[in-house]
């Protein structure tokens, strides 16, 4: 198999697994224990939480530690937006861990500003600022989008945000690893990250909230997290977490530039090769191991089916979108008409992927294609 | 090292190691992905979800899987008190992951009543029949006390509140495998389960949602579990709260009478060499594995750090209370002074744990309190 659904979940690192296993059957203690297997659990959180942190050049004590990405979105967005008379300004283009709880945030009273983008997928930073009010608190703009790996102008859009006096909270999950993400440089307020999105367990994420800032947590009991998080740790998941942050940390730029080497090959090959296709978002401000392309007159799920049976994996887009079967809110706030959008293949590349794998996977993608097009109801429409 | 603090984690089993191990870098997928990873991901989980639902007699459909029971006792209690006409019943020794969150609800303006408790630890049904109005939607009782093990009648209390239409939430994270749980014996309308109770890994737990009653979700985003609790599922993690619900259920006649061998030998062991001692909670209404014991005149966390210093891992009470290191409210509820409260340890049993560890650890105790004791300041107040 083919692995190239690599925004959608990772491979764990063998290392990382190493790192954790202890964690199950020998040093099973609770951190919140005062004996000595509860100490040595609260250690490797410890260790952990200053290696989340390094890799985003925040401080330890910066650091929530939480059940994943869509815990941090909803703990951020539900404790910035507490009374009716909030605004918060998000995009059309967020993940629905941003979205649904804008909607929540909506049949509250609460007033959400949803920015539309260009055909890129980059937001507009005179409408961002055009929208700030006086009730405004958060902006909510993702680092890099999920879908088509535009990474957005954060550093800009947090000095728009500070001008005004506002908080900005990025969605970091899927730039993590695949660019330097460094909160101050960023200049973000909040930021969530995931930790199966680079190499570590599910179930793991983190937000940072940066020093001197307040928040109310989401889940009350214990006060573990200092209170902003309550539930006994999930040490294991924390530590290799915690080892994943370190090792995508020190293979950045090698991954970076394999990143780049194989979407390159990729994207050529399948553009040499397919007719009637397009690259989706953008040329230049993307994360170097997205590929998302459309080829016209095909079903993208007939696409994933069809390459799943041939040992390619790959999606149409947000896994998570699978659930409720809909087509990309992404690429229609693109602008993508129905017949792109539904033609539509993302394809993420992970370290392991080599570039045998690719160049079979390019010509297995231009079998599937060519297959899928020659039984096409919209063959004649589009001259294939 | 002796460990009796299960009650606070338990050493994940080296079978549940072995069922996980494989879900990290063989079997990563997504479970929203359909491609092949995803479905192997997807199987998994539905699997677990079969094997957790079996332990406690529920339907899987009735299983919501979370990041463990501070979330499930925190979701069903926001859930069923969104507006301010809500009233819920709850008891004065609950856990924190149940109080803290009717603390918020009722700064948030929803009425809360607190059952006091009898010097045993039991609640008093007549008491909370009389409570109960037509703004009580929930009543939630805990199955098994965390700190002294009573058990509550919560077959007798599910009917009371279904005579008055009234649903009943019980956490039974401490209750689960040291004694039979069934969630239609018992008449539970929502359960909270925890996996590294259980000799799972930390960050699983579950929330049993009767068939037919309305949840709303406290975390939102791509409606995994059918849009009750959204975020990538923890699927190693998962795989591994199954089989520990599994092992639990197969082992669980045996592991009681271990459980019930060991704690009546501890508990005789310290009574007959310790003088100035008593037991904690109830005689009969006890899970088998809690041995709660005052020892007069010493303070508990002097104890805890002397026996750890011997090699005896044990705790005052709730692991989750040291963050914020308080007075036991449990012990205060069912009446005991404050020196009683201070000298109080608690030692509960795993399936580890042997004959000779307990008769080791007596020694030790015995050893510990005696030092403690020729050093205290209430040495003539007790005539130590």
């Amino acid at each position: 198999m083919i692995y190239l659904d690599n925004a959608a979940s990772t491979m764990v690192d063998p290392r990382v697994v190493d790192a954790m296993v202890p964690y199950f059957g020998q040093m099973y203690g609770n951190p919140s224990s005062i004996h000595r297997h509860g100490r040595t659990a609260l250690r490797a959180v410890r260790q952990a939480r200053g290696q989340v942190a390094d890799l985003v050049g925040a401080k330890p004590s910066e650091i929530l530690l939480t059940s994943g990405a869509t815990e941090s979105n909803n703990t951020v967005l539900l404790a910035m937006n507490d009374s009716t008379d909030c605004h918060t300004i998000t995009t059309a283009i967020e993940h629905d861990a941003v979205l649904e709880p804008c909607r929540r945030l909506e049949r509250r009273g609460v007033c959400i500003s949803y920015l539309s983008v260009d055909p890129d997928g980059l937001v507009d930073l005179d409408a961002l600022e055009s929208k700030i009010s006086r009730q405004t608190r958060l902006v909510s703009v993702m680092l890099a989008n999920n879908e088509v790996g535009t990474i957005q102008p954060i550093k800009k859009i947090s000095k728009i945000c500070h001008d005004h006096g506002v908080l900005l909270h990025t969605d970091a999950v899927q730039a993590v690893g695949k660019m330097p993400v460094d909160v101050n440089e960023l200049g973000a307020d909040f930021m969530s990250i995931s930790s199966h999105k680079i190499g570590g367990p599910k179930g793991v994420g983190a937000l940072f909230v940066r020093e001197g800032l307040q928040l109310a947590p989401l889940i009350l009991g214990g006060g573990q997290e200092r209170g902003l998080r309550s539930g006994t740790e999930n040490v294991a998941g924390i530590v290799g977490f915690g080892h994943a942050c370190m090792l995508c940390m020190e293979g950045m730029k090698q991954n970076i530039m394999h990143y780049r080497r194989l979407s390159q090959r990729l994207v050529s090959g399948i553009m040499s090769s397919i007719s009637h296709c397009k690259l989706n978002g953008s040329g230049s401000m993307r994360i170097p191991n997205n590929v998302n392309v459309t080829f016209l007159g095909i079903q993208g799920e007939d696409l994933i089916i069809k390459l799943d049976e041939y040992g390619v994996a790959a999606s149409t887009g947000s896994a998570c979108s699978v659930n409720v079967q809909k087509a990309s809110h992404v690429l229609q706030a693109m602008g993508l008409s129905r017949d792109e959008i539904s033609g539509s293949l993302r394809l993420t590349l992970g370290t392991n992927n080599t570039e045998s794998e690719i160049d079979r996977a390019i010509e297995l993608i231009k079998k599937a294609v060519f297959e899928l097009r020659a039984v096409s109801p919209l063959r004649q429409k589009y001259g294939l």
